[in-house]
C-alpha cells in the first residue's frame, strides 16, 4: 500500500505541483485580507472597471470614454478585464500571460511627447491580480526570455504615465529576444504604428497563441515551456489582428500570427498573415466581434 | 522570397493552424446569424443566467434559486458560465474543455428516481458555445479517449432531464477509459456521493489540469494532446475539490488531483489528495471563495 502511495504521489508530483506547494499558506494568508488587491478585476460594465488606480490622477470619467473608445467594437472574450488609462487586457490566470491586450491608436496618440523617457520605466509586478496567479521578474530571471510587451510601449509614449502603465508584468510575456522581440515582432509593431500615417482609426489586438503541433506518432499536441517559480507560460506563437478605419468609416483587417522564435530579417511581413478566422478558433477567441466582417472592405490586402 | 515565405508558412501552418481553415467562412457565416446561440453565455448575475433553455420547462425563478444554492459559496472563476437546472460550468474556449463545473448534491437530491434511465442519454453538442469552440462527437470518435463526465451523471438521477443535462458535450473531457473513467475517477464519484451519508450539503468543484513536467533539459513544459478537428484538450489530470457541511454549519474540505491516466485499483483514493491551494495555482482558480478558509475545520481529513 505504502509503495503505491509513493508511486501515485510521484506521478501528481512530477507533473510540477509540488513547487506550487511551499509557501502557499503563507499566500492564501495575504489573499483573505489583500492589501491594494481586486480580486476579480472589473468585468467590462463601463461604470465599473477597474483602473489602474495607483498611478491614474486622469478623473474617472476621462478614462470611461477612453476604453469606451479602445474597446469600440467588441470585446474578444471577457475573462478577468483589467483596464488601464490607455489600453485594455484580459488576463489568463492559469498561463500568468494576457490572452489579450487591445489597443486604439491613432497618429496624434503616438505622437512622442518631449520629456517621455522609457528607458526611466521599470517592470513592476501587477498587484491587481492575485498573487497565486501573478508573474514576477524573477520568473523571467535567467529564464533566457525577453518581457516582451504585448501593448507596445512606443505606442503610448505620448505621456510617461501611459508608457509606464505598459511596464505592468500582466502585459508582459516570455518572448524570444534576438531575432523576435528586438527584431521580427518590433517591425510588426512599427509596421502597426505606421498604418496611422494612412487611417484615421487602428485598432490593435495582440496576444499570445499555444498551437498544436503533430508529433511522429501522428496524434497532435500543444507543448509549451513555463518559467520561474509561478509557472509563466511561454506562448509558441503570437498573434496581431488590426482593424483600420478610414475617414469615410470604411474597414480594412489585417491578422497576424508569428513564432516565437528567431526570424530571419529578410522574412516580409505578409507572410505571417493568415485569416482572423484560425486566430479566432485558436485563442478561443472572438475579434470585432460588433463589426459584421461582411462590412470590412478588405482582408489581409485581400478584397473581401 | 518566396523560400522565405514558404518557411515561414511551414512554420505557421506545422503548428496545427492549417486544420482550422478549411470551412470558417462558412462558419462565420453561420455564427453571424445564429439559431439558438449565444455568442457570451451569461453572465453570473443570477437574473441573466443562460439555461439550457431547449430541455428546461421548469419555471426559470425555481431555476434561479437552485443556481444559487449551487454557487452559494462562491464562482471559482467567471469565464464564460453555463448553468443548467443542476450544475453549473465555465467553459474554457481555448481548449474546448469546461474549466469547472460545480454541483451541490445532498442524499435527498442524489436519489435515484424510478424510470430514470441513463441509457437513454446521448452525448450532444452543447448549441449554446459557439461553433468555433464547440466539441464535437466526432472528436472523441476514434481518439481513444472516453467523453467523461465532470458533472458526474450519477449526481443526476433524480430526474431524467436533469440526468440528459449531464451529457452535453460541454460537460465532457477526454478521460482515459480503462482504469481511470471506468474505475479510478469513478471510485472518486462514488466517493464524493457517499459522504451526503454523513453529511447534509456536499458542494463539489470538478475540472481538468494541465500540469507542467520537468523534462530531461532541466526545463518545465506543460504538454498535452488535443483530439479531433476542433482540437479538444486532453488534460493531463483532473481535480476534485469539495466542501461539506454538516447539520451545524461546520465546514471539511477534502481536494483530489489525479492523472489521467490508468491507475490501480489498489491506490487509496487518499493519496490523491493535495492541498487546495497547490489545485488554485496550477488551474488558476479560487474554490470556495465566500468561506473563510479558517473557517474550515478539516482540510483533507487533518485539523486546519
Amino acid at each position: 500500500m505504502a509503495g503505491h502511495k509513493i508511486k501515485t504521489l510521484a506521478l501528481v508530483s512530477s507533473f510540477g505541483l509540488s513547487s506550487f506547494l511551499a509557501g502557499s499558506y503563507y499566500e492564501r494568508k495575504i489573499a483573505q485580507d489583500p492589501p491594494n488587491l481586486k480580486k476579480f478585476p472589473g468585468l467590462p460594465i463601463f461604470g465599473t472597471v477597474s483602473a489602474a488606480t495607483p498611478v491614474s490622477p486622469v478623473p474617472s470619467q476621462t478614462n470611461v470614454s477612453r476604453i469606451s473608445q479602445i474597446m469600440k467594437y467588441g470585446f474578444p472574450g471577457l475573462d478577468n478585464i483589467r483596464s488601464f488609462d490607455n489600453y485594455v487586457l484580459s488576463y489568463d490566470k492559469r498561463n500568468r500571460v494576457a490572452h489579450w491586450v487591445f489597443e486604439h491608436i491613432t497618429a496624434e496618440s503616438i505622437k512622442p511627447n518631449e520629456g517621455v523617457d522609457r528607458s526611466l520605466c521599470q517592470f513592476m509586478p501587477d498587484e491587481s491580480i492575485h498573487p497565486y496567479f501573478r508573474s514576477l521578474n524573477s520568473d523571467y530571471l535567467k529564464s533566457g526570455y525577453d518581457r516582451g510587451h504585448l501593448a507596445a510601449a512606443g505606442n503610448h509614449k505620448c505621456s510617461q504615465k501611459l508608457v509606464e502603465q505598459t511596464f505592468y508584468l500582466s502585459n508582459m510575456a516570455p518572448q524570444v529576444g534576438v531575432g523576435f522581440n528586438r527584431d521580427a515582432w518590433n517591425k510588426l509593431e512599427r509596421y502597426v504604428r505606421k498604418l496611422t500615417k494612412t487611417y484615421t482609426n487602428v485598432y490593435c489586438c495582440t496576444g499570445p497563441l499555444y498551437l498544436p503541433r503533430r508529433e511522429p506518432d501522428g496524434k497532435n499536441y500543444v507543448k509549451y515551456e513555463v518559467i520561474g517559480a509561478n509557472h509563466v507560460a511561454v506562448p509558441t506563437h503570437f498573434f496581431k489582428v488590426v482593424v483600420c478605419e478610414t475617414s469615410d468609416g470604411k474597414f480594412e483587417m489585417e491578422s497576424y500570427v508569428m513564432p516565437n522564435q528567431a526570424i530571419s530579417d529578410e522574412t516580409p511581413l505578409t507572410s505571417f498573415r493568415v485569416p482572423p478566422e484560425s486566430i479566432e478558433k485558436a485563442a478561443g477567441l472572438l475579434f470585432f466581434d460588433n463589426i459584421s466582417r461582411s462590412k470590412i472592405s478588405k482582408i489581409n490586402g485581400k478584397k473581401n
